[in-house]
């Protein structure tokens, strides 16, 4: 039995999430099944970060134990061939060590967020961008998501049916860039809450379009409650980019 | 009557190129209809380069006749409503001289072609570049793309139907660049042959593999004929980029 660490990229739109449901697509059950057809074996995928209807993943991390003796890049090749026609790509499958978790193991995550900032609608970035017509001021996002680095009670942006057991989380970095008519929310933590992303970047862009000033922002940031908060951003512009492991 | 000059994206994936077709969805065919349900009024379309099944565009430019009397910002959005949910957006209205002609009056053309160059397919860039599996080397390529530069006949990338009455054109830049995975063929001129772009970067690409020599692409070239050039690139990859005009 060797424990296979795969990096996968897939694009959401048609998923209903990283997660096997019992009546929708989810990009687990597609490579699952990828995988007994490759080797004939049942094997369960152990993800790193959960993701929800819509959402992209540029390098996501799962990992499945194959009986069958085989090549990291036999792994990866047969796999995609399998899964087609899926959005669903296997950029690397490494045999780890036989205890790697790629979720308990994992010491930070990151979300990028990709708005497009613009008065036409999307055609080319559609479902890979959220549209955002209003100008936002990339400053005083940054400013206001200075505010949220560092270890603080993130109930403002957890979304109601939030599993975690605690809404005190630490967020390194949370970045705002702009390269002409594309906003960046760059977002890394060891772990996030449910929505926590979207919700802050939801909030932001209230802040970044002049409808919210900072003093606003912090108001419902103090008050620990989603209500007070901004809406949830769509999950069209986000990506779960990278995951970090010791080593 | 104002002629207005239309800067128009698209995703050419769902259309069978800009022209009207009798049965199938054009971006031409898309915008008219929406002109005809702003304003009532049929008008044709000029465009300043005509796509193919599949291509493209981030600002093409069209100029159209319409009699209402009307503002740019109206134009463009009244457009945008109306062209849903078509994968096309008007980025921009301009009123312009009477005399004003999209294509006679370009100075130059740019298109841009994307390749995606790795091992696994694509998820999130399908459509929008092509999968080329084995290693580009960019360096050999640009030697190869710099033998293009200038005045020649390219018939060796000149499409059987292609309209154009000579096959001498002049290439006024090529380059091949790379960021990562993604390498790029940028390529400006005043104008080009039907297919030259997707025919010259198909060939390119086997200088980048290795399967080709410089020598082989020179002699290619040389030949004047299209059955000794490389294969045609695939259009997902081809965008559109810019049209120039005096002033």
């Amino acid at each position: 039995m060797t424990r296979w660490k795969l990096t996968i990229e897939y694009d959401g739109t048609d998923f209903c999430g990283w997660q096997r449901q019992p009546d929708a697509p989810s990009v687990q059950q597609a490579i699952e099944e990828a995988i007994e057809k490759f080797c004939g074996e049942k094997t369960g995928l152990t993800v790193a970060g959960r993701t929800d209807t819509g959402v992209h993943a540029r390098a996501q991390v799962a990992h499945a134990d194959i009986a069958r003796e085989t090549s990291g890049d036999i792994v990866r090749d047969a796999l995609n061939f399998h899964i087609r026609p899926h959005k669903i790509a296997i950029l690397e499958a490494a045999a780890v060590a036989e205890d790697f978790h790629a979720r308990f193991d994992a010491l930070g995550r990151s979300y990028r967020y990709v708005i497009h900032n613009r008065r036409a609608p999307l055609t080319l970035d559609l479902h890979r961008m959220w549209h955002v017509a209003r100008p936002l001021d990339i400053e005083t996002m940054q400013r206001a998501a200075d505010i949220l680095i560092g270890q603080h009670d993130f109930s403002t942006f957890r979304a109601q049916n939030c599993q975690s057991k605690s809404p005190v989380k630490t967020l390194d970095r949370l970045e705002v860039t702009r390269e002409g008519e594309i906003v960046t929310v760059h977002a890394e933590a060891r772990s996030f809450l449910y929505h926590q992303v979207r919700n802050m970047v939801g909030t932001l862009a209230l802040v970044g379009s002049g409808k919210w000033t900072l003093n606003d922002f912090r108001t419902a940031f103090a008050a620990c409650d989603r209500t007070k908060g901004g809406p949830t951003a769509p999950p069209d512009g986000l990506f779960f980019w990278e995951v970090r492991y010791p080593r």
